[in-house]
């Protein structure tokens, strides 16, 4: 078998199929020579639908020359049952781990469809809109108001990813975060600024490799001195001494992404979370 | 076996353990009857870190008086050996199915640690981030500059969920999503604002319940001719009429999450996205 083939990749499920498609991403990743075309197939809630999916599979299966292989977080076995009957190769994510769950916990599960991305009731749920709302409200240093509710306030200089990783947090982990940048008046007082001074037990910095930032700025602002690689350099410098001086925790973001940040973040931080399943 | 138990949940990854916990989440909400405890056990990429791991496990199970439930995302054996040796009920993602993927695809797997959600340089992570960026610059009809490189453009009235689904859709799927609110001038005009008129086939409606629509507003401005259930009434009702007549699809986003409004938008508007791995 030719592993630089393509092969069509479908992600099943009676909900939104994130999922299965994140199950999917993990462990395809583990799979550098083989390109992927994935097909999203959510809301399958109905024998007509399952059946549905079954003749697109199929229909792809006859285009490639080779069978897809499918994802499924279906629930209903009966769904499941039809969808397994296309010519594919199937993994079945519940029909792996909802057994041996069961005899672990002693406890028979609902088989209820669209759970995982469709409790909008839940304290979970409701606590991860408020933080985005609450992130959106206090980006870049647009307001001090309410500060004390923050779980996290971040700071860097501009562009060092605060805003992306504020809202990572937020949307994931239900987490209020707020960010400020450092700016060079900061510099010159080499003091942080006074609205966030006394919430110091709350603050984390990012930081990022000066030429990197340059090139995240001259794509914002051509040919400026606020994009200038002296500038970054400065800037970058004086951040980083800033945050040593006043015993800010920090990370370099130059080459993590926004879900290591943020993850290192919730880990350094200790930001505990009651989670509502 | 008492099923109202509490039980310790690990989610135990080399790299961000996002995989980890949303395979979790998915199973877990399963089993409504029981309560979980979940710990986060991020970045364990050392035989030295697996040990300590194991240590807390077995401290939670000494604490409980019950096994904790471990969910694993480890790519390297060595360590997800020594994790299975702690008192624990383990459900490892890859050992179930890496294997059969590897005879299914007949290529060997990288065994790379952190994959997912670690890598940077792909164009796959870099649209995420351009989205992102895109999608804040235009939320809320800041801005009628560069329309014409959305994929979407979610209409509605204030506060009917369309920021949150659009960041949504920029950072789980890469989709660069602007926001436009319609307002009373639109309503009085019966007609779209003239700057999104032109890009109908990318417009998709946000509507909601008038009764929910003033409990969310009162939050915002309590006691306001804004949230008052007449006004909400009034221009939902309207709001529906406009897109309507002008032939836009919509969704009532009342009782559904961002989670499931967005996998609906990306259905409908057909946004077809190449899949980076």
């Amino acid at each position: 078998m030719n592993s630089s083939i393509n092969r069509t990749v479908f992600y099943i499920s009676d909900g939104t199929g994130i999922t299965a498609e994140t199950m999917a991403h993990s462990l395809l990743t583990q799979f550098e020579g083989v390109k992927f075309r994935p097909v999203r197939a959510p809301f399958i809630d109905s024998e007509e639908k399952a059946h549905a999916a079954v003749a697109r599979i199929n229909e792809a299966a006859q285009r490639d020359g080779i069978r897809p292989i499918v994802f499924t977080t279906l629930v209903d076995g009966k769904l499941s049952a039809i969808v397994h009957q296309a010519d594919a190769f199937c993994l079945s994510f519940f029909e792996s781990f909802l057994a041996p769950l069961e005899a672990e916990l002693g406890a028979v599960c609902n088989h209820s469809v669209g759970k995982s991305h469709g409790s909008t009731n839940s304290t979970g749920y409701q606590s991860r809109i408020d933080a985005i709302n609450y992130t959106l409200a206090h980006d870049d240093g647009i307001t001090d108001r309410n500060l004390m509710e923050a779980d996290v306030i971040l700071v860097g200089v501009s562009r060092c990813g605060k805003t992306p990783t504020s809202l990572y947090l937020a949307m994931q982990f239900g987490v209020k975060a707020a960010n400020f940048p450092l700016i060079p008046e900061d510099f010159e007082r080499m003091k942080l600024p006074s609205t966030i001074e006394r919430y110091r037990e709350k603050l984390f910095g990012l930081t990022i490799d000066p030429e990197r930032l340059s090139q995240i700025r001259e794509e914002r602002r051509p040919n400026s001195k606020y994009a200038s690689l002296a500038n970054c350099q400065y800037e970058v410098h004086e951040a980083e001494k800033l945050m040593r001086r006043e015993g800010i925790r920090w990370l370099d973001s130059s080459s993590k992404s926004i879900e290591e940040i943020s993850t290192t973040v919730m880990q350094e931080v200790r930001i505990e979370r009651s989670e509502d399943f």
